[in-house]
């Protein structure tokens, strides 16, 4: 992490890199108490392995296209996420996010302490 | 609020309103354990009052453009926030905001328990 992290009440670009993407990392925007945002960059075909965190979350969907897989009740659910759409999840659902097109979002996690 | 809120891993749309911003209330989207998230809708010149909550939030400017006024230490900090910025605050930080340009914004919120 190269940047130093937001402070309160400063603006974070969040727009779409565009073609920036390619060359855009995954970055932690800041944390703050109970609550940690970060930028998540997925280009197509790359994907975040399952995995679950304590906290509620919700997934912003910034450009591009994700798949969201959710595991529930032993079955597997998933659901395209478009540029402009966000969902959220409950805190300990094991989950797994995928890009179908080059995509950036926004993700945000209830710290649980 | 007329419409029911979001389930789990369901897409809800927050994409600009564009012309249809003049005709859309303000809205809750979900509440879920330890987050809530609704879509402020504030034309220009219109405002959100001085108000605080305990937990920490983001606002994220969707389209337009606004100010955010932060008490802090006795003093008013002011801030514009355009469209694809977001910022956050600390809980229990009192604050204000108000539309400059016609303006839709995401407001997360940790709810404290």
């Amino acid at each position: 992490m190269a940047l130093p992290h937001a402070a309160p009440a400063q603006p974070i670009d969040v727009a779409p890199l565009g073609a920036a993407l390619a060359t855009t990392p995954t970055s932690a925007l800041f944390k703050a108490g109970g609550l940690e945002v970060m930028r998540l960059v997925l280009p197509a075909g790359k994907s975040l392995p399952p995995h679950k965190v304590d906290g509620e979350i919700t997934l912003h969907c910034i450009e591009g296209e994700l798949e969201l897989t959710v595991q529930r009740d032993g079955a597997e659910q998933r659901q395209r996420l478009q540029a402009g759409q966000l969902c959220y999840l409950e805190g300990g659902v094991v989950h797994a996010v995928s890009g179908v097109i080059d995509a950036s979002a926004l993700v945000t996690i209830v710290l649980r302490r």
